[in-house]
Order: structure tokens, then sequence, then C-alpha cells
């Protein structure tokens, strides 16, 4: 499957919510569900994002998104995997921004499109400062990376509705305390909703794809 | 010890550079060595510090410069181990630029210190975009990361003298190739030197703790 790359322009701060508006809107009118997925680099996205496809594929249409600062690496392995992508280089930019997804959706025909991912940068900090115009916000955060992130990274914590805890599979190489990250992430963010999972193993999947559905009804 | 936090404006983009020369005078002046540690958040750059500082701290006098969001977890955890530091909050930017490090030297005494180690914002993206005005940039990538991270942020892999790859005890669990990673390092910056290190075990200290020394001669 051959993968189609833009580059982007960043758009003008002040006017990003106008425009975040804008491409709920386009998705809406669409019947397009976006998810704006962010993490650290490393975290899995791109493997969490392939099993997540993997368990959702024949029930919805989907299509990815592939931010990158300039490499093209992750709109490969979704090409690979045969779902349609798109990838768009942030050149040098740290997130993407509604602009910049506006953009995208141009040269990324979503017609027919149920369910949108969009990986974003790898990054805690820009990424979570930008209203993208996604529908939903979701953060994974892998256990390698320590329990403390949400001390250090209050802002990503704040504005995700859901939180993955991936690579729960190393959970005994790592000291990582399950109860004491769900709490420093819901005194962010009440209602975030945090789900355990691996997206190497598939544990803890099904609570993740049944969150998307209820999203998708 | 009593942990001292400020509070940095941002500087101007174009003046960096400036200021960051002036830094280097300044650390040169006072005798002191600037290494700044960049890494993705929870690659381990705390815990590679402490190992770090414990193995020179008899030979050397360490100071280290904290900077985050706006936690101060990192700065308690070098006053708990004896170390002279600061916490710089950078206020939502997501790295430090060499106007920060600018007003954080005019709070932080570095008298007397020999090798004054900054932990950057984790971030694989803003952080590489600026001159701080360190004599040497440090990457600490981790295993569990994956060894595609110089693919996908390749600036941060060329603006470094050294990459510490580390957690290598958890090799076992995660698929990282040492040789496809150091020669993707390589191809963006040849002169890097590479070195396998466990912040946990202390695996491989040897080679960076050599490496330090070098520098400080």
């Amino acid at each position: 499957m051959a993968i189609k790359v833009i580059d982007v322009n960043v758009g003008v701060f002040d006017e990003n919510n106008e425009i975040a508006d804008e491409v709920r809107a386009y998705n809406k009118d669409k019947g397009t569900l976006m998810i704006n997925i962010m993490a650290s680099p490393g975290a899995g996205k791109t493997t969490t994002l392939l099993r997540t496809i993997d368990a959702l594929k024949e029930e919805f249409s989907i299509g990815v998104m592939e931010a990158d600062i300039e490499a093209s690496v992750d709109a490969e392995k979704m090409a690979e995997a045969g779902v349609r992508s798109i990838q768009v280089h942030t050149g040098g930019e740290c997130a993407m921004d509604a602009s910049m997804v506006h953009q995208a959706l141009q040269e990324f025909d979503t017609d027919g499109i149920d369910l949108l991912f969009m990986e974003n940068v790898g990054n805690l900090v820009c990424t979570a400062e930008q209203d993208t115009g996604a529908d939903y916000n979701v953060e994974i955060l892998s256990v390698p990376e320590g329990d403390d992130k949400p001390l250090k990274y209050p802002l990503m914590f704040s504005v995700c509705q859901c939180v993955l805890i991936n690579k729960i599979d190393t959970r005994n190489w790592f000291a990582f305390d399950d109860a004491a990250v769900t709490e420093r992430i819901h005194r962010l963010n009440p209602d975030a909703d945090v789900i355990f999972l691996s997206g190497k193993t598939g544990e803890g999947f099904d609570q993740w794809i049944e969150w998307l559905r209820a999203k998708l009804r």
C-alpha cells in the first residue's frame, strides 16, 4: 500500500480553537470519530494502535494519521498492516495543532471512515497544549516510564479522557504502583478512565476496545 | 537540605546563541563544566544522575539544575542524596534555553562547583533545538523505548556528544538491537560516543564515569 506523506505548516496559535471546532464539525459531517493518541517516545503507541485496529477492523472502517517530525516508519507499518493511513511531517514542530490536522484532512480522504486515530508526535508537553480537533484525547503511559509521570506532566493527564497504562507485561521488572498512578491521575482529572493493558500481549484490551465501542455508538 | 525553586522566563530565540556563549564563558570563569542531560520522560535521567554523582562525589564538587514544567520531585531526590541542587520551573515551556539557564545560574551559586549537571525537561524534540550553554549534551535513550528512536528524533541524536543507552538490565524483555541503534546514531552523528549502561544495576558505568573524567581533566 502506497503511503501518502505531506508536510504541514504550523498554524497561528490564537486561531487554533476555532480551527479545532471546524475539524470536529468536518469529522462529524463525515461520520468520523477522531481519537488523538499522545505519549512519550517509545511508550508503545504504534504497537497498541496496530492491535486496536486488528480488534475493530471487521466492525468499523479505520484510518490512521501518523504525525512525526520527519520520519515515515510508522505509516509504513500501518500500510503493511493494510490500514488506510497518511503520514504528516510536522517539519520540526513538537506537536500537531488543529491547523495541521485540517491540512492533513484535505489530503486524506476520510469518506467512509468511522474511526480515525491520530498518532501524535512522541511528547508529553507540547502535544497536551494543543486542541487538535479530536473528539477524544487518549494518553498512553508505559510502565517503564514510572508512576510519577502525572506529577511531572500534569497538563497531559488533565486533558485526556482516557489514560492507557501500557506494557503491563513488564510490571514485574519495574517498580510501578498501579494504585498510586491511578490516584495521581484522578487528582488531576477525576473523570479520566484509566485502563491497564499490554499492546504486546493483548492483556487488558477488552476494556479498551469496549471504551472505544461505547464512543462509536 | 532545603530546595531552591525558581520560575524562569523564556528567552528570545534569536538571542539564544549569544546568551549560550555567555553561559559557557561564565561557567568557564568559575571552573564549572556543565553537562545537559536530555531524554524522554521516564528514560531514567534521575536514577542515572544519582548513581553518577555517587561515583564522582569524592573527587569533584557536583551541582544539579533540575528543570521541570512545574514539579519539584527530582530536586527533592537530589536534596535527599545530599547534592547541591536548584529546581527550575519552566512554566509550561518544554525545554530549557540559554536565557533560562542564565537566570538559574544567578540564583544558584556555582562557586566551587566542578561539575554541573542540568536535567532537562523530559522531551526529545524541543530540548534538542536549544543551545543551553552547556559544554556537552548527553542523551539518555532507554531500552524499553526501542532502537528506532534515532530514526524518529534525528535532531536529538545529532546534537549530542554522548548517548547513554540505559536500562540494559531489561534487554531480555524488549526487542532492542544494540548494533542497529549504534549504526543509526552514527549515521546521524559519526563522532557520538555510545555507552550501554544501567542506572539501576550500575552495569556499564565505568565507561560513562571515565567519559566524564576525561572531560573534567
